[in-house]
């Protein structure tokens, strides 16, 4: 064993025109959110109760799309997910479709620990948080007036906007100030999409005694159908925890569903014996032929790894003997 | 490659005394069903057109646990769930919290078609059902006499039925004859829960071209909660195809998700190099430590297979090469 681990994200797929004091918002709710994180570990916390109070701290600050700051349905509201996965005894708790719930990943360890399900969903799910007696807030507490005006723009450019903050142009310049032409062309299922990118938020997790866990939540695109769900509640898809490891994924839905990223960076180490980033490395080169996205996992041994084919991916990790890291680009 | 291969379930977990004439109605079913998708195989159609076809088939038919003949949920409602994968370029569809769609897995494949995302559920999925024109019905439609007698009796039991043809009562005798004692103490997520076999229905099909696809449609579990999602819908969980092979499980939702059943069938095959039959056998010994299920499964080669750890599981299956079966015990 190498000791406790922790690796966070705030979405794949990032403007790379993203303003300097953007970047250095997002670095700086990383590091916030990390900190609490190895705060945590160092007290002794299980690997599953860093990642729901990582996820929480990510959820409620406004900066990245989950909870506060949820991306808009087509209708103007929010509808969030969120899973999380506890590796010791493989436990899994996950929500859809939540409108009023302040901490949708509290909710689904919920759904975990008091249920007799794994995954409850919109007014069903709601009506559990009102009897769990959990914090729940007005719909409007979520809506933040950036979001609106993103929402405006996807609606007049008709399409479902993966990253908010990333422009609908088809040329755009690299944080080096290179130009890069994007894909116009880009499809999901045969239809049109614009650039990818939900600032989904995660956390994978191992502690001190060598279990892991992992938790992933987000409001899911902008623009979206109401009902849509994405790969962030989808145990094996967006979130995944075993005695080896714990991943969570960000990006493309659709394109982490259909490639159940975060189970196959499991499997590939149990089934094909690789190490960690090989792992993760063999995922986002083999398993994500049509998509775009990025995750963080974490091994029973210590270890962190990140992997990702957007323009960048939000993230932080810090491992036991020192450490410590938060970056945004390759 | 072997020509086509089509395998179909109507659910693991059988009562062991069921009577011999719903066992010959079940294999009745099956057997239609069976005959239907062979029909379209041999006409050339394609393996996603055919598990479509023989899984809406299933939901028509009042006998198993999808469509017409779902289980209640706790408020006496019946709220459907589904999804298809076709094996070639992994394309996905799948819906949740159904309440007047005629077959879901025909709205899981608009899904799949005709919408941006990959899986839609509860009011956002009517709506997309309402503007693809697809056939609704009343909610009442769904609903047997039988089924609303099962709810009442789970109802007075307290219990979650994950088979409202499985009796109570912790001792029943088997099919033989013999009795045996059926765990009284079974749990799912640390909460108490009756015995397991939800009559879900699916379909795994290759066609003659050696392309794959699966299907899975149900209404969950009896006195579900509403809000409820199983693992169905679940690309990866109860449902996976992929250019290898093709899968459709069925039992206790909860270990299907947390063990990735059908999604680790194709990850054997892939990462370990097993052949289908061992690569299920693994998936039932091995990732069904905690859970009671089964599956069936096609391969490229024409390979039919199916596993299961529950008293009995409905099943059929054929091969081009003349080999048909259809079965409920060991």
């Amino acid at each position: 064993m190498g000791g406790w681990a922790i690796t966070i994200h705030g979405g794949a797929g990032v403007d790379p025109n993203l303003p300097m004091e953007r970047q250095e918002q997002a670095k700086a709710v990383l590091g916030r959110c990390l900190e609490i994180g190895i705060a945590a570990l160092r007290s002794g916390a299980a690997a599953v109760d860093v990642a729901e109070l990582v996820v929480r701290e990510l959820e409620t600050d406004p900066v990245f799309n989950s909870g506060r700051g949820s991306a808009l349905t087509a209708l103007g509201t929010v509808e969030m997910e969120a899973s999380i996965m506890d590796g010791r005894h493989r436990r899994i708790g996950a929500v859809s479709g939540l409108s009023t719930v302040k901490n949708p990943v509290s909710l689904a360890r919920l759904v975990m620990d008091k249920s007799p399900h794994s995954y409850l969903a919109f007014s069903g799910a709601e009506d559990f948080a009102r009897a769990q007696g959990v914090e729940t807030v007005d719909n409007s507490y979520f809506i933040t007036e950036e979001n609106v005006g993103m929402l405006k723009l996807a609606k007049e450019a008709n399409s479902i906007l993966f990253d908010y903050r990333v422009p609908l142009e088809n040329t755009c310049g690299t944080s080096a100030g290179s130009v890069v032409t994007m894909d116009s062309g880009m499809q999901m299922n045969g239809l049109p999409i614009s650039i990818y990118a939900p600032e989904t938020v995660g956390c994978a997790v191992v502690d001190s005694q060598g279990w892991c866990a992992a938790a992933t939540s987000t409001g899911g695109l902008m623009n979206k159908m109401t009902g849509r769900i994405g790969d962030s509640p989808l145990i094996g898809a967006g979130t995944y925890a075993c005695n080896l490891c714990a991943v969570s994924c960000t990006g493309e839905g659709e394109a982490i569903i259909r490639g159940t990223l975060a189970r196959d960076v499991a499997a590939l180490m149990e089934y094909k014996g690789l190490g960690l980033q090989e792992a993760v490395d063999y995922v986002i080169n083999e398993r994500l032929d049509e998509g775009k996205a990025g995750l963080i996992a974490v091994s029973n041994r210590g270890e962190v790894a990140y992997g990702f084919n957007t323009i960048g991916m939000f993230r932080g990790s810090a491992t036991e003997n020192g450490f410590m890291e938060v970056g945004i680009w390759e």
